[in-house]
């Protein structure tokens, strides 16, 4: 029987809170089996653009990345929030080491081809280039990998990648060795019929009825990307995929039902 | 017989200078054996703490830490130029993993404690602590650890660590299992009679000769704590220890004598 894998990705405003960031590593660290921590930027990055006078420009959600953009997100997400979070999980006895998708050749990117816009230096992940073994030789060593969305190309370019992204494709590379829970984690409780209401939370979600949501805008434009990263994912043999809440996941920790919003398969 | 391992420690302003870092890692990553780089700050901290408006404290030429500037130079150190350098390496085929001494409790270290002095945010490493298995596993995949000079305490909290001393460390922690070289290199040949005059290379230099060096001055004093350093390594084990010029590394790699300045054990 496979061991089992999680592989949670944290966003939203969480990452900017100190408190609630604090609450949530020491909630993963309880998860007892093997896991993978992937995290966003947060505002960090915003805020220091503009504390250095530099233009962030965004189209339809997505950071433009030009060179001194690339600059500030790898300095904030590897540098910063990447060594922050692996040296406070460590005080939960969780054995963290800090990457990004540059080292050890990770998670090998392309700069994103210029359709009718230029994103600049953005990069999409190259699926089949992760580096399975040596994910696979970290978590045999009982290590958590803790993963900031930066990579690089063939070229040496650091690359910003989405990091929604990064953990679809971490969990689908490991689902053949690991039983996967692949876990979309931020401030709301799960998809929710009525976004204002964090009571209304769907239990579990077929592609068809996301598609409906979709249609009817029940799903709002910042989760689309990430449901469509969640139903790649099962679609392509991840065990189990959700959609939660970051402050709940010690109920995965203590396998109780209820959790977020399951993909259906 | 052990195999060979080359701790090498890279800092001055060579890693200000694009062309000039550029030349040092293609010879680097030239090097046929086990290595290991751990490279500085170059100015680029002071120059974003510059543009911040954050005043850059120093005494005796070690910086003064606070809050803003432990941020600074995560960002920099372990954000920007290590994940750049680990990007780089990779071009050449050096299959490099950027790491900080955070990461797997690489590098365990404490606040310097305040005698006469509060460097704030600085760490002194506790050498007994290194993580040397996981060093061990990560050489024995024949990967490259490219080390950032930040580690962290027991608490969590970041800490700015000298990279000279993390060199040292490391290489003596190692020494038991490879046949260790430890190079400090920069933009000069080696420890010079003349420090006006780069013919002037001291090619092996003994304790007692630094000592006299020191007093009458001809030892300069940003060069202090490296001789420091390197005189300690060499007492406590560590094979072969040298200063160098960091365009020069491709003799180490082509076993030619005359590089830099050789520590007399």
């Amino acid at each position: 029987m496979l061991q089992e894998l999680y592989v949670i990705k944290i966003g939203g405003y969480i990452l900017d809170n100190e408190k609630l960031l604090s609450r949530f590593l020491s909630d993963f660290a309880s998860l007892p089996s093997n896991k993978v921590l992937i995290h966003g930027g947060g505002k960090l990055a915003t805020e220091l653009s503009h504390k250095l006078g530099i233009e962030t420009k965004m189209i339809d959600g997505r950071r433009v990345t030009d060179e001194d953009t690339i600059r500030i997100v790898t300095m904030t997400y590897a540098g910063w929030i990447n060594k922050s979070i692996t040296a406070k999980l460590q005080t939960h006895n969780c054995p963290a080491l800090g990457l990004s998708g540059v080292d050890a050749q990770l998670i090998p990117a392309v700069k994103r081809p210029i359709k009718n816009i230029d994103y600049g230096w953005v990069g999409d992940v190259l699926p089949g280039k992760i580096n399975v073994s040596f994910f696979k030789s970290i978590l045999e060593q009982n290590m958590v990998p803790v993963i900031a969305p930066i990579s690089c190309n063939d070229q040496g370019q650091l690359l910003n990648v989405n990091a929604d992204t990064i953990a679809q494709y971490i969990a689908e590379s490991l689902s053949p060795y690991f039983a996967t829970t692949l876990v979309y984690c931020f401030e709301k409780n799960g998809l929710l019929e009525n976004v204002q209401d964090d009571s209304t939370v769907i239990s579990e979600i077929s592609l068809e009825t996301a598609a409906d949501m979709k249609q009817s805008g029940t799903i709002t434009s910042g989760m689309l990307p990430k449901i469509d990263n969640a139903f790649q994912a099962i679609k392509n043999g991840v065990q189990t995929v959700m959609i939660g809440n970051a402050l709940h996941v010690r109920q995965l920790a203590l396998k109780l039902n209820g959790y977020g919003t399951r993909i259906k398969a």
